[in-house]
């Protein structure tokens, strides 16, 4: 495994700054976001990564595959292969998919009209994946679904495990559907070493990052650097290596105060970090 | 199934105000809690209940069994089993356990001295289950094992899935240790449907709330009335029906709003919308 930057660790930077970066710090993937790319275009930094010799570890994020209007549900599948178009051009190792929340519920705001309709929120993403799977099959595209923590489901993801996750995955050829395993995300999950276990190659993608306690008033920050919240890597990382991956480890912070510092001196922070903690797991406790 | 009022929806009203308010509304039985009964003194809220003809639907709460030092290990044993002959003192239906989060964290607090091993803080709450539950069953009295959403797993239960509480409560007699199903925490469950069918009789409470969105700054205050947030009621409720329970549906509301409004509007309300949304399940999407 080998340490990757997420390009929203360092949010300020942009995808040529944080290309850069990377070089100087000797990271040698890194985990780009599609309107990144799109503020970059799509030929510039495809050129800058490969004149940088990076990995892509994944493009983040297709998804947001829940609305309940045949219209808006097009809509959402045309934007998908619009992503899996641009992470096959990119050569990126997964496309990332935050699958949505419940339809009408927007992230941090106040609960207008929407569905209380969980379970078939769940159905149109599983009939969205029948569609996208073979399309990014034929681009060389591997789908990586991303379980959200269960704070996440209404708004977010109402893939809330990597059970729930893998149940999905498995229709599908293993190059064309994959999971994420994000520490934040499954630390809590009391099924997690056996799903690591039964995700096996399926593992399109390893995310690390710290859970914070207690959590800021938006928990959608509640992501920290590694040990600076509750998570002991050691195990997690162990089951991820032990079910056979050997893919990128990609470090992906949403939190004020790491945006707010020098971008610099965070991935020289999230360097020894991911050292000390995850790339040799010693116990953290 | 019939109402409860949990005490702690009106929370500014003693026992004794809240055994009158029953009365009052027509709500035939309580959920307790201990410091409450201990405000109001344990014979004197026997009394109260007794003369008012209320059934105590839980005690709440014991738990709190994840302390990694052997001393503070065994003051928590023996506060539960205090707790436990008040429970059985006061012929509560089941005593509601809260098992813990990760040693040394503290609800809503900045971690300072703590514990990551989680592994061996659930490893803790199950050697306790142990020595609890032969005590309660020879009192008469049930503990009901509640997982709590994720959210809640580093400061307040290790205990996160209801499959996780079966896990544990099928080790002993359905007599001893059932578990309590809490839409709150469990509506994001995939499992959700399987595991409540999985539990029949092993269900000592139902306990309902809803979940706002978004979540206050302090999580554990996004209990909202029914109505007020993203879970629909009518397919958990009818999957508790169908597992047999016919006990009583508690409403168990922590929220800043509720807690200043009048203690007597909250009930009317809080009966208004438990007709509609819980007793006659109609899909409230």
């Amino acid at each position: 495994m080998s340490l990757s930057l997420n390009q929203w660790t360092t949010r300020r930077w942009s995808v040529a700054e944080a290309v850069d970066g990377c070089v100087r710090h000797g990271v040698e993937a890194i985990g780009l976001w599609r309107q990144e790319v799109a503020a970059q275009g799509l030929d510039e930094t495809i050129a800058l990564v490969e004149a940088a010799g990076l990995r892509v570890s994944s493009l983040c994020r297709g998804g947001f595959l829940t609305a309940d209007t045949s219209a808006a549900f097009a809509a959402a599948l045309d934007d998908n292969r619009r992503a899996v178009d641009e992470a096959a051009a990119l050569g990126a190792s997964c496309l990332v998919m935050v699958v949505g929340g419940l339809p009408g519920v927007t992230p941090g705001e106040p609960l207008a009209a929407f569905s209380r309709d969980l379970a078939g929120a769940r159905a149109r993403v599983a009939e969205a994946l029948a569609a996208l799977a073979p399309y990014a099959g034929e681009r060389g595209v591997r789908l990586a679904l991303e379980p959200l923590h269960p704070v996440y489901c209404p708004d977010r993801a109402v893939l809330s495990t990597l059970g729930q996750a893998l149940d999905l995955a498995e229709r599908y050829p293993v190059e064309q559907v994959g999971v994420v395993v994000d520490t934040f995300h499954v630390w809590w999950d009391p099924q997690v070493f056996e799903q690591i276990a039964r995700a096996g190659d399926r593992i399109a993608s390893y995310q690390v990052c710290d859970y914070l306690h207690p959590l800021p008033a938006d928990v959608l920050l509640g992501r920290g650097m590694m040990g600076d919240g509750v998570i002991d890597f050691a195990p997690i990382t162990e089951a991820v290596r032990a079910a056979g991956y050997t893919g990128d480890v990609e470090v992906e912070i949403f939190n004020a105060a790491v945006w707010a510092a020098d971008p610099d001196e965070v991935v020289t922070t999230m360097k020894a970090r991911y050292a000390s903690l995850v790339e040799r797991p010693q116990r953290a406790v």
